[in-house]
């Protein structure tokens, strides 16, 4: 038995980590963006026990899929073949589009018959437990530049979005930053809702992708997760006319406008805004 | 000032009519699907008052759209022209998908910063007020194969989706159907209320596009909506090994599979489901 699914990655601009006991209802209000780019996923089911899971081909540990996998087909032995075309650990969501991408596609391949809400469930209990993610799916789950109102899984936690037409996205990544690390640090948290809280706040008064782009570059200073390396691209991007900031959680700066000022930083990847989400291919 | 902004088609299978005296809160719970084709729509805007709507080439009364102009922008002059690539006044939710790429393109052109929920809830007012659809918006917000679990309009819904990969969905057009004269009949609200409850819960059970398809087959049934000629078209299709239903509200017969004995009954069209939903172009 074998299917196929993708789901986009996703970028988030801003959140605030929202705690529960109940890791459906656990996640992070904020708000971020997919683009047309993401992971593309097969499965393939067999009789037997244990799950491989090999991305852009090689064998990985990827403990948010196996996770899914353990929930929805523990009884077989499954392998997990990931395509991901963005740059993994850089605060892409490409565990989230990992894992959301595998739970529709075994879904589909077992009949489980889930629903959108069922799958993505699934996936976002396993972000949740394995600390790589907070608001990912629910947004991979819809697609677009989506405004997460309330935290949780898709079906518990609400959002909207903001209208946007084909918007191109430029990126420069300098480096991971380990999402789990943040999540567990005190401290940090502290800062991050209280700047997170305050961005979204703005945003829902104004939902504009330009306000976004502002309250995103804010918050990145604010919670002094902003390295200075990040904060002289963002500046040079600035001085030409561009707006920027960074990606929750990756030393990456992600820019509208500003090409040519990025180029001297690195190699510069273009992604354009995505507005449909994961689904079945 | 112009913008333009596009909006999906949709095809309901079953509903459920859901009264509310708050016409945001009001709207049918039940399941349909988008299609790949639907309404473009530019406005322009000038100083002055009025409002022309003019759809596919020709001026248009479209009492909805004409709702939605007013309260977006009722200080101008506001020409909108809408290309619908889809048979009007045939359940395909012409009126909701002009609605929507209108108050989408109004918010874009005058710069009002609606989200999402923002324009959609006043496309979703303007059709309860002119009794020209109850669902179609929330599904054409969202896109996809949308289960309409809680009435109302994006943001007061709620909504679940079948995850379904690219299918084909042949179509066969006999004629109109008034969704006004089918909302305003008792007896029939009556039949279509205790019949859309029923496919829904049956549906909630095995969110699957099969399942679908045979439930909204039993409420164009049950319902009494369904003609003999309707009836006879979907007999045929599923001689050959298809299925088919009929669209809520339009006679209308949409199948999967069953291409060649649609052919005997009228011209066929062919449209994909569509993965997202409207969106600013």
């Amino acid at each position: 038995m074998r299917a196929r699914a993708y789901a986009p990655a996703h970028i988030t601009g801003f959140f605030e980590i929202c705690e529960h006991s109940d890791q459906r209802q656990m996640g992070s209000r904020g708000c971020g963006f997919t683009l047309q780019a993401g992971v593309t996923t097969e499965v393939s089911i067999e009789e037997g026990e244990g799950i491989s899971v090999i991305i852009n081909g090689t064998k990985t540990d990827a403990p948010t899929t196996r996770s899914v996998v353990r929930r929805l087909a523990s009884e077989y032995f499954v392998e997990v073949r990931s395509r991901i075309d963005v740059p993994i650990g850089c605060g892409f969501g490409a565990s989230g589009a990992g894992a959301l991408s595998t739970a529709l596609a075994l879904s589909n391949a077992l009949s489980l018959d889930l629903s959108y809400n069922g799958a993505a469930g699934v996936a976002h209990v396993a972000e949740v437990e394995n600390k790589t993610g907070l608001g990912d799916v629910i947004a991979q789950t819809h697609g677009g530049m989506v405004i997460r109102r309330k935290p949780g899984a898709p079906g518990i936690g609400e959002v909207d979005r903001i209208p946007v037409s084909d918007v191109e996205v430029n990126h420069v990544v300098l480096g991971e930053i380990s999402t789990k690390d943040v999540l567990e640090d005190e401290k940090v948290r502290g800062c991050i809702n209280r700047a997170g809280r305050t961005a979204l706040n703005g945003l829902l008064k104004r939902p504009t992708i330009q306000n976004f782009m502002q309250l995103s570059n804010q918050f990145a200073i604010d919670t002094g997760l902003m390295s200075d390396a990040v904060a002289n691209i963002i500046e040079s991007v600035k001085s030409a006319g561009g707006t920027a900031s960074m990606a929750m959680l990756g030393e990456v700066v992600f820019a509208i406008g500003g090409y040519d000022s990025l180029k001297d930083f690195g190699p510069v990847r273009t992604y354009k805004i995505s507005h449909d989400g994961a689904r079945l291919l």
